[in-house]
């Protein structure tokens, strides 16, 4: 049931959302495999690789029986900030399909605001198709469907404008009508007098459109979010710290998650360190980072220190990744260690 | 992966198959809720129940984000005798849409032969919105679209003869199509020499049609399954005793779960009574009955004593509840205790 509904009335500020979200619109498939599947078929184990409908239909048939949930990046993490108290929105572009309604009804039954752009004919759902292996690591493949036709036109400029922090996903950047979008929103939401935040992805995604990211890091982001290695391949540098000190440069806030080391928290004064929470058995770490920037940006936005923000972070990292699913399966909100 | 790909060489008896099932195709859609949900709803936990297209709306948008996996009852039985080792087929209906082949695929992926019914334009794959409450109880509402439709010529009786057994689900009976089909299947596999078995499915099935059940469990049955509840349905009678001395006139073998008391295997000469396997937290009881059925048909069909059949059955129930979802999420041949 809808157990989070958190109030829609319009703050001081202006904002109606803590955080509007805008990402490819996917349902996972989740399957387990060994090792040697990751192998027979030429996989890059935990890194996202977009397929076609030739390559979906193989893998698919390839794997055993599976499992399908919602997922999508920046749709996770809208949950992530719902399932804390949080008041979201999320932007996207799905089907008019069993996978789309599947999308639709799991952001709305968290209390997510869903604004979809309009439908496609003939075009389906995003799916992601994920192996899971018995170390816990997940290897996406990524049939982007419907998801990645977002246009400028699909954005609700209404909703950006009452959002606190926009979040996009660098996935949505794989293809120009999406990249387009962003830019759109990105400078509705700073007319409006919003921050943009966006995440990296991962470090193929940055190598694919270096350039570009770079532009906007430098141009529009207030908030970058990533891994240690997306941050170093942003940069063409091979140490952590040459990184930090250049992403300083360019943007006011960096969010850099680091596995099991925790996650650093970057501003021009300083570098708060965030252990990782303990995690009895780690079962699937689809969605980790989804869900540490969800508890970041719930904190961020509800007036939380950014030493708190992390550690907001790690709870939900830390949730999501202790069973299969890039949700949280408890409410977040009951696992804040402060009242 | 698909790792159950049992030999389909036609054996000695000139069957090609152990288990041949048929019954509704559905997906089930699984989502958490707790107690006041079910009052709220009124729903009667435990049972299932058919709804239409706007109660399934409704429950739907009531309920909070769901997981999507292949079900049905009948389904359920012939991917755990997959499982085993066995080989198995299954005859039933869905469309073509995302959640028929997501119900297609769940099947051969665990190495089941799926003879599909034919399309019918406009009738979406059945579905059954399960809602799990805190006590690991599930509450089936069932939509069933296009599954219900399956009629005679949707039996493939090729098929049917070539298998050892053919195993029915009680669900089907909800439409009269269905239940010709049953009775053609039925007739089918007595001609090609092959034993008839029939699951009485829940209370209310067998409430709702009760003559029916009746006058085919004395002509056409050769093993009966159900829960005690079910069978003292079917008599109308107030002890398991006396449903026991009734079936005992009627079929010649039934095979009887009594939950935590674990089962009763009744044939004309004796009741071999089987133990149920300790399961350390049970979550969901989804797929118990169809998965106690799939151990003791694998058992049945390929050599084993009664009681050694009933202990395949509880060690296949044991692993269903143990997991949410109504499939073995481990490879059930690794469980069997005697090499």
């Amino acid at each position: 049931m809808p157990t989070n509904a958190p109030s829609r009335a319009i703050r001081s500020d202006g904002t109606r959302y803590d955080v509007v979200g805008i990402g490819n619109s996917l349902v996972d498939v989740i399957a387990q495999a060994d090792d040697s599947f990751i192998h027979r078929e030429a996989l890059t184990k935990g890194s996202m690789t977009l397929i076609d409908t030739d390559r979906a239909l193989h893998l698919y048939k390839a794997l055993g029986s599976a499992v399908e949930m919602s997922g999508g990046s920046a749709a996770n993490t809208v949950c992530g900030v719902s399932s804390f108290g949080g008041r979201a929105a999320y932007i996207g572009k799905v089907s008019a399909d069993d996978l789309g309604e599947v999308f639709g009804h799991d952001l709305r039954a968290v209390g997510v605001h869903f604004a979809p752009g309009e439908h496609m004919d003939g075009m389906p759902t995003g799916r992601c198709i994920i192996v899971v292996t018995p170390d816990a690591q997940r290897t996406m493949n990524t049939y982007l469907g419907v998801s990645s036709y977002l246009c400028p036109t699909d954005v609700d400029e209404r909703v950006v404008a009452v959002g606190r922090v926009l979040y996009m996903e660098g996935y949505l950047f794989d293809r120009d009508d999406a990249k387009q979008a962003f830019r759109h929103a990105a400078q509705v939401a700073h007319r409006a007098g919003r921050q943009v935040s966006l995440t990296l992805s991962d470090s193929f995604c940055v190598d694919r459109h270096r350039d570009d990211f770079r532009a906007l890091v430098e141009d529009e982001v207030d908030i970058l979010f990533g891994n240690e290695h997306e941050l170093m391949s942003l940069y063409e540098l091979d140490s952590f710290e040459a990184a930090v000190a250049a992403v300083r440069r360019d943007s006011a806030l960096a969010v850099i998650t680091r596995g099991p080391q925790g996650a650093a928290i970057i501003t021009a004064d300083e570098i708060v360190d965030v252990a990782a929470e303990e995690v009895g058995h780690v079962l699937d770490t689809t969605g980790a980072g989804d869900l540490f920037a969800a508890g970041f940006l719930f904190g961020l936005t509800n007036g939380y220190s950014l030493a708190e923000c992390g550690r907001l972070g790690s709870i939900a990292a830390a949730e999501v990744i202790s069973h299969v699913g890039p949700r949280p399966l408890v409410e977040l909100r009951t696992l804040i260690p402060w009242g």
